[in-house]
């Protein structure tokens, strides 16, 4: 059986999110967002750096939310979710994909650590400001692909539980303007699915 | 014919790399690394946020390395850049795929910021030393990985352009343990190989 090693409000919920899609059986291993559960001996067996998500699937012991998804959908899927190689939507994928981590999710991180993570008299007003305006310029292609289109390539694809993740956390952290209302649809869609609120929300 | 904008000391290098091992023909605009070329009315209708690499393949417009990397590897090549779906080293693959932007970029985007772009009077020398302090860690399982081997999956693979790249750029910014033999093997066994001397070196 699968098994996840999760934490909340991590990037792990897209993985759970993707296994509730899938509906495939799988065991949840939930850890406490915490240095004390994360940096401990078990799960830097797991995680050299001690992160979430990991998965296992018999032997295989697994890293990054992004190899995941692609793993799980090459391996545990019937290929719904990923274009063939020769569609016209193959090379759009991949760019979406990859913007998750490459563009979008670096000033998310450092809007996290200066509004939550670090202690009040330790945060920089510059470094968040500079952060939440990338982090508004790295939606705007997003929110410009989603005019007329329900998901980031038309139909749910493994590019939504990168990026449509990326876009919960944007709004969660109220960097999302309201101007942007394809992206604002697009959240609130994804928000009624059922494997969303199970893997996300709940 | 494939058309590579880039620009130097960039993730463009990768493409360059890559294209030059796969013996591809393409054309090469070579632009400044400055705000006056990347961020210029021509290369946003390219990228939004002026950004490099982008690759032009006939009609189509790509960007995100990682993205053009696996695309260049699925559309113009023969696979043996990665392992079927089936092979026990497929997982390797997309961990480390993944790792690159997920774990060992972000930490390097710092440090340039804070040796290299920012006026000497902005920069933070706490955020430097984290962020150094960071990818010494995010080094680490690569440089186990390294032991006994040439590559990080044995032989070479896409992987190691985004990750061999990363580690290049560790090193270039004295950011790599000399204690890290393995790893440092590794950067100057790649520093060897004609196409990157071609593309990243040249």
């Amino acid at each position: 059986m699968l098994k996840l090693h999760h934490a909340p409000n991590s990037r792990a919920g897209r993985i759970v999110w993707l296994l509730e899609e899938l509906q495939l059986p799988f065991e949840l291993n939930r850890m406490d967002f915490s240095p004390k559960a994360l940096k401990s001996e078990e799960h830097r067996a797991r995680h050299p750096l001690g992160r979430v998500p990991v998965l296992e699937d018999g032997d295989l012991m697994l890293y990054e939310s992004g190899a995941i998804v692609e793993y799980l959908i090459a391996r545990h899927s019937n290929g719904d979710l990923k274009p063939a190689v020769n569609s016209p939507l193959f090379p759009q994928y991949l760019q979406w994909f990859h913007y998750c981590e490459g563009m979008v999710m670096p000033p998310i991180n450092t809007i996290v650590v200066q509004t939550l993570l670090l202690p009040p008299e330790r945060r920089n007003e510059e470094i968040l400001g500079q952060a939440k305006r990338l982090l508004t310029k790295t939606l705007e292609p997003l929110n410009e692909t989603l005019s007329g289109r329900d998901y980031m390539l038309g139909a749910l694809s493994g590019v939504d539980f990168m990026l449509g993740h990326a876009c919960y956390m944007s709004r969660r952290l109220g960097c999302m303007p309201e101007e942007m209302t394809h992206l604002q649809a697009y959240v609130s869609r994804l928000e009624t699915r059922p494997a969303f609120i199970k893997g996300i929300k709940a």
